[in-house]
């Protein structure tokens, strides 16, 4: 899987896009966690909370989303490979400025799931800020990123 | 479409999520613009640079992924309405600290594109992860939010 | 739209199957009404209503599934038109005996939407299903029917 | 896989819908049958069979759905697992009340198909309400429940 | 729509990508027709032809997926516009040298759906592939192209 | 897997089509390779090479279209099983009369890919269509075939 552009395994020597080959990667146990923030307004938070203090619809539909999403992920980008998970599990946790959203991924498969965890977070943000857009517009999503990663031959990773 | 959770009309006055009917408004020309940012190492940015020079695969993987995306927003957002999209456009910029995204779409329809702008916008930042991340794990992406916004009856609404 | 297999307007005069012509029909507002029934036993209805004081995400899950499979409709039914839809309700009501589901959608277009309120029904059908066949093997699923409709030619129907 | 909601595996301990851990589940070769009903008039039921006399498409299109339906399973059901099926085959036996209709799914995975043999049985359903909905709209889907299920801890499961 | 790369309306000024702007165009009654061939040995169109005389699920097979094709072209093709579909009929005519597919699409839109009858046939065409592939590995498709298109501003065309 | 319409396995014994039984076959390494051909004038040809130039993105939006449907084939042709595909590349190689295709999809799986790699050239040559149909109606997709295939109990096919 060496390149000329190295480093980018998903272009070819000719720099083209490809769908790398994991035919020689033994399957494993694979885990991903990924995380990520929305901001809103406390007035927009409030009636998420209270939403959910009522039936939790809110807070459900995007849990629901999110995990819908990561068995989506290998349609939604181009070139991740087909996989199928063993588990995903989304919290959702509202602090002072919005609610904090991470997303646990595992498999045993022959390629890791850290697309997956990361693409679950940004749909549970995307579901949250579709459903108070009509309250609130200048919602913000950000801090998406790879917290935890194991299994595989690139060993374990954890964000600083 | 009042309802006791006012505010977030994707629920129903029990406080259960529905698809809030649109049938009273009118079809008019709306457009959305969202913008997102993903941060790299300056190394994984000469990377994707470089490989624009040759053929420009990492970029227009991303491009067509948002493009794509965009199109499967009703798929992916649980309460969002179908919509016949008229155009969409993505643009990646790349600054000193990685790439920034915009994302542009416009409809004729009786309800905004916004979720389909800000889903471009997270789309082609997950591709671009996943393109680079056998080279940088530390990716991360920030500051996905709504730029601006017409048509409709809630008018234009400009990002400050 | 005449037919040798008159009444089965999905046939050609051959007997082969078609997506009927719709562009002589003119569009508008359109609704549907569908319903019908999960039975479980007792105990089982017992967790999901505890579940539902609780979080309610075993209702609300169904609720979403149901929901996004109406807007699904015509890539899960070989011959159904793709539509725009304006509503999607799906009400989830416990009796004595397991679960009722109704759902109604509306649209404004040139063909009527029993479909789609007929597969959200089935869906939030199979989704309880899912989620409590751990605890209940024998569960079924019965009754699911049109019960009513409204907009087009054919004028309105209501089930007896 | 012990949860507080007992019984109920796609909620956590605090109630929260998840995609249930089957990492330490083995794969074997697991095996689900369903069957489900749609209730036609007579004279619709004639015009279905007499078109299967001809050329068999309303019988083929509602089989070809099923199957593709199946496929679609984790897609469709929120919290089910993404699974490579070894097979489908769908059969539709005409009775003197409308059509009955057998799924029979087998995989070697982790975790049954007892969802996509009810998937399928309630699509194919669907696709015939669809196909003969212009001469009757009193039809009725019922009676779709798990006829049997093999492979697994569980053991085996035939409906009594 | 000019564009430096003129005639290559998908691209923008810089070369990149883009679903074009349909918003200016005028929603008319458009209708295309594409035709292909699928070759293969006399005894393979045999089997296909006797199964046609049995129960047909060969040719009604492909006619299926040729259908359900025409409503999933803007998620297969990534520039197409998603266009509400008015009507799909897909003719499978067996020559001397194999099956000739014709696919005629209408719809009531602001864009032609020549892709979408290309790719019903195409998939009409991978389909029968499919089902003969067990019999016969030498089968090609070939010949697929445009054979009329009109509704739009450019006019009627006529394949030669 | 013997049937009375010998060589066509997707059917049962009453002409029925089914997703055949794979249970019994082992998981092995297969690989397919498939090829066609887009033909389109000169003036055309020049239009997507100058596009290459410059940014590509002609070739990379139809590279990466193929290898996203070759993901998608399961759901694109009726009776394919779901697979897990380990790489897919295709090369797009521009000659005298058009642009040849050229896919190659490995799997490590209990049947073969020949429809995945099939897929991929289809879908590569309706997007070069797409994306030139703008300037040039007249393109003829054709020549599509299976070059090699191994892997699995059949053993190696090389086209002649």
């Amino acid at each position: 899987m060496t390149t000329r552009h190295s480093g980018l395994t998903h272009l070819n020597d000719a720099g083209e896009a490809r769908m790398v080959d994991i035919s020689s990667k033994a399957p494993t146990r694979r885990k991903a966690v990924a995380k990520g923030h929305i901001s809103m307004t406390k007035e927009t938070l409030e009636l998420v909370l209270s939403g959910r203090a009522a039936k939790g619809d809110v807070l459900a539909t995007a849990r629901i989303a999110a995990i819908m999403a990561a068995k989506k992920t290998s349609d939604i980008i181009p070139l991740c490979h087909p996989l199928s998970l063993s588990s995903v599990e989304v919290d959702l946790i509202p602090d002072g400025r919005g609610i904090e959203i991470r997303a646990s991924v595992s498999t045993s498969g022959a390629t890791g799931v850290e697309m997956e965890a990361l693409t679950a977070v940004s749909v549970a943000a995307l579901t949250l800020y579709d459903m108070c857009k009509a309250a609130d517009r200048g919602m913000c999503i950000s801090d998406i990123h790879l917290l935890h990663k194991s299994g595989g031959q690139s060993g374990e990773y954890n964000a600083v």
